[in-house]
């Protein structure tokens, strides 16, 4: 079984919380992928550099200046700030963007109404699986994070959630998979006002009723759109919560078919 | 022959220079390692976000928030770029910094007259060569940043020119190695008013004795000072000049004992 990993903007931005999940992703066993994003780190450093959020329509852009934040603040500040804590625990943790060994070739979103600049869509072929399985033989643990390239050399923001379930499906061609959204919550709340009430199961059905009485907003929609998308295409669990809890899978909410 | 290359500042600086050295090191034959720093993206990002260098007796201290900026500079902006752009010439680079698959620890530097700060000392063994040839034999060509780790969760700011002569080294143990400090110079230059007047071979006793007189100063200093030192460690072959020099040995600057 090849454990996914998505971890979440809220436990990179907090200290004791990613120093936690990284104790408990060193202590799973066998292989695994770690995907991140950037937390809060490239907001604030888009702040401190004086750039507007470039906005259409209420849709984030990523102009040239953003992508090299985003290129400095993922694929730097956090990916080596997370490999260097995962050495220090005896995990051979390998820092990668889908740039390096070719891993995850995207295309660039075509411009329809909106150009959402250097933003990349995966496709099903996108990610090669035998960058990953070479790098398992060696005990090496890949340390995604999300940015992609378009093997013309460009590099291209992508969705993060997105490249978890892409990861996760590919590896499932040859292997068992299981799939983990890894936040701050317990699952996905029946009650977002109390911190207890996650459900343990949730069907396609379920998602669809929760999404039209706004119980499930947000963040968790894509989450959940790409986990379902994981299980239809051949990943054999998908979990949505903490990260300790991965070791008492009970205490999470698990999707369904 | 594995050849090791180290690419100067100036050479990333500037777009047109950075592509040519990209497409000479794309034509290379064989297994190889590019080594590189941050050019002037650290310091202008520094500048950016308002933080003025530390400055102890007129050496700069790697504090907390440069280390950040070395951070997301060499290895988020300057090592993802050039990853891409050589992914685009049918190049399969693997972006690396020395805590990635624990592939160089350092030693911080240790406090005497001068707290460094975040800084590392390489030593012999610091190199973990099976991790390079691990990489060779699927054909990826790793791709380092200055930026090493002391195995207990910090990231180090590490001389790029050292990294390059302790990674020949390393390499020189099982391998013929040649080691090449590439910049936007002919080589060492006997008059630093004419660029065509570069040394086409110098000696330790030359070095010695141009350091001296003043014709080699600055940035050539350690530069040369590696070079020695992995000549007399068992590399094949060091030159300092430009990158396409490469395909024309007499047009550039050798070192011999």
């Amino acid at each position: 079984m090849i454990q996914v990993l998505k971890i979440g903007g809220n436990l990179i931005d907090d200290e004791v919380l990613l120093q936690i999940s990284l104790e408990a992703f060193h202590a799973l066993k066998g292989n695994k992928v770690l995907i991140h994003g950037g937390g809060k780190f490239a907001s604030a450093l888009s702040e401190k550099l004086g750039l507007s959020a470039h906005l259409v329509d209420g849709r984030r852009i990523t102009d040239e200046e953003t992508l090299d934040v985003v290129t400095m603040t993922y694929a730097g500040l956090v990916n080596k700030k997370i490999v260097a804590r995962l050495q220090s625990l005896g995990c051979s943790a390998l820092g990668l963007c889908g740039a390096d060994a070719n891993l995850i070739r995207a295309v660039r979103r075509p411009v329809q109404r909106i150009d959402y600049g250097h933003v990349g869509d995966l496709k099903e072929n996108s990610v090669d699986v035998s960058v990953l399985n070479f790098f398992f033989k060696k005990g090496f643990i890949p340390i995604l994070c999300s940015l992609t390239h378009d093997g013309q050399g460009g590099l291209l923001n992508t969705n993060a959630d997105t490249i978890a379930s892409v990861v996760a499906v590919a590896l499932a061609a040859d292997d068992e998979v299981a799939l983990h959204y890894a936040f701050e919550k317990r699952g996905v709340l029946r009650d977002p006002s109390d911190r207890d009430s996650f459900f343990s199961q949730i069907d396609e059905g379920d998602f669809r009723n929760l999404k039209q009485q706004k119980i499930i907003t947000e963040g968790m929609i894509p989450k959940l759109d790409n986990g379902f998308k994981a299980l239809r295409a051949g990943v054999s669990r998908v979990t949505v919560g903490r990260f300790e809890s991965l070791t008492d899978l009970k205490n999470t909410t698990s999707l369904c078919l």
